[in-house]
């Protein structure tokens, strides 16, 4: 932790590995920063280069174990899926990995120090999926890469992937776009403005400029708890927890009605969760990450998702969970209609999963094996391979 | 509004129109308060009697207009299923509603004044739905009512009404459920935790000792948006109001991330809905009615929901809606089942509506064919009848 990238009392943030700084960024919203961008890279750069997006609170760690400070949740996130002989094969390809803007994993967001020596806080520009992408690009530059042989991610970073395709067409061959949405429907929108409203009303928010002290850890964990409701289908919740009374008590506040009952295993679960969070991530990143991600739409300023993709000529992976209620198989299916209509080569797959959204990073036999076939160039034929019991 | 039914600041409560003692009561879980039932009537005396169970956050006032203080949403919420010509029809049946222990429409809670003089508060003891039927029997002992011709309940009332199955089994002839339960699922458990904990961690919560103070507007706001989006299918709310930006704008608090983006009309139909819930509903009742939905399990401390349920032999219907993620068909169906493998006449409804679960109250014309012709004692035979186009 370093005057650089402060954090909160609640949350220290470790130095990121690898730091470059790509000058004076303009965000598509208005307002500017001198824009440093921290980043992982794996394996050869003389190979074909893979860009990875992360999700909304993930980090540039994707696979193997950050830098101190770093715990499991941000870091290693996708280890079964990068790595030597995985489907994002390190010794095949050259794998760059960007923490986005906004975040607090080492690239400038709400928690950096501006110009004036305080931390940008509420004063940070409102960033947009494009400013990920864009900013991405001027990474790309830094390093010399031209065109991507693929980008893949999941949930938001699968927007993050579909996005390269309306704003670089030309810079990217294959996109992988896993358990996605070409944007956010509304009864998600509505949990996600819950749990905004969580944070901003959380008197040890300060309007945003609370760094120096906790910071709103009652808010953000609340919000992070909406967060794991939406990670999970009802039947995966119903199979994990069920009514069960939980085997260990976490620390809360007090509530009049709880003597009388048992405290309840699914309770347990949100709150070890939001608990383990709040010491982890930045909440002001949070409610700027999350809005990204409500106000992306890929048709938006265009007439269709199709012509906001009809530059793209390569190929695209759609994968999309039968479990997953934030972002859909429907919503799947309107990704790969768009390219196709748009003419890229489209391969869509419905995994039969009742995990839930998070299939795609617990669940990561998912998506190895038509992540690897792609990646070959090849697609996937037989869709009874993928099928998984639930 | 009065001293012995004190409000907050935020949420004037008015004094109810009938009101009872019925003496000492003991909890379920344990506590004891000289219990003030408050109840609504309708229709004549000699008729035979039928007991309405209100939802969460419902009133006595179930059909016409409550009495001043009491608005739109807490006053004739089901008018067009409870009146004159209406399938529970007052010109037939003596109708009986009354308020639950632990609410805020005058029979007591914890904003009601107890032994020393100060409101109960977080003192109030914990409810059950156990407890809303023992306090209901307590009424119609008042009242001269022996037997009831049947009781009928949606939501959490319906949970109300099976629960007369097991605690009164000779005390009801007819039972109909709709858009309930025999317990809460995980999911919506998850969801009803987080809603209580926005609620507790409220500073203004004051540990539910916050009586003759606003209380905490903040939690039970974000509480009730919850609520809203529980209320809702995910169809409903993509096609009342899927991306469009809303017309009006509510005061908030201060996001910076806000100014950027469009105040979409979903976000201004939750922040509509808190607003005027908290000028009409106290906290801690929420907190303890929520507490009560999402402890009841009808097979608790029985062998199973059919043992529970052996010693009633009347006749019973369960509605239930499709378009429900937070009372399922499927949970209605394992209704039916128990009751009908302990013997009970069963008429079971799916209702194809995907409006969600706040159908039976938003759209009442769903309810009326089947609720009348089981009331005047016949079954529906053709549930196609029923189908109301999405």
């Amino acid at each position: 932790m370093t005057g650089e990238h402060p954090a909160t009392d609640g949350g220290p943030i470790a130095e990121p590995t690898n730091q470059v700084s790509v000058g004076a960024f303009e965000f598509e919203r208005g307002g500017q920063v001198d824009l440093d961008v921290a980043y992982e890279t794996f394996g050869d750069p003389a190979d074909p280069p893979v860009l990875v997006a992360h999700a909304l609170t993930g980090s540039q760690y994707v696979t193997g174990s950050g830098p101190e400070g770093i715990d499991g949740q941000a870091a290693g996130w996708w280890s079964e899926v990068v790595g030597p002989g995985r489907p994002v094969d390190t010794e095949n390809f050259f794998v760059v990995v960007a923490n986005v803007p906004g975040s607090c994993y080492g690239t400038t967001g709400p928690a950096s120090i501006g110009p004036d020596g305080e931390p940008y806080g509420p004063d940070f520009p409102a960033v947009t999926i494009t400013d990920w992408v864009r900013a991405q690009a001027r990474l790309l530059d830094e390093l010399g890469i031209e065109t991507l042989y693929a980008v893949v991610g999941g949930s938001v970073g699968g927007m993050n992937a579909i996005e390269w395709a309306r704003t670089y067409p030309e810079r990217v061959e294959r996109i992988a776009a896993i358990a996605t949405a070409p944007r956010v429907d509304t009864q998600n929108l509505a949990l996600d403005s819950i749990a905004r409203r969580a944070i901003t009303q959380d008197p040890d928010f300060q309007g945003g400029a609370y760094y120096g002290s906790p910071g709103p850890t009652d808010g953000l964990g609340l919000a992070r708890r909406i967060g794991h409701v939406q990670y999970l289908s009802k039947d995966s919740m119903e199979n994990r927890f069920g009514r069960r009374a939980a085997d260990r008590v976490i620390a809360g506040v007090a509530d009049p009605t709880a003597e009388a009952f048992p405290y309840r295993d699914v309770a347990s679960y949100l709150d070890y969760n939001a608990s383990t969070f709040v010491d982890r991530f930045d909440a002001n990143s949070y409610l700027y990450l999350l809005r990204a991600m409500d106000e992306y739409d890929l048709a938006a300023g265009q007439g269709s998702a199709t012509d906001a993709v009809a530059d793209f000529d390569g190929s695209i992976l759609v994968l999309s969970y039968t479990g997953d209620w934030q972002f859909t198989v429907e919503q799947g299916r309107e990704i790969a209609a768009a390219f196709e209509a748009a003419g890229a080569e489209v391969t869509f797959e419905k995994i039969v999963d009742d995990y839930g959204h998070d299939a795609f990073l617990a669940r990561p036999e998912t998506v190895t094996g038509p992540l690897d076939s792609f990646l070959d160039g090849q697609t996937v034929n037989d869709p009874s391979e993928l099928r998984v019991s639930p």
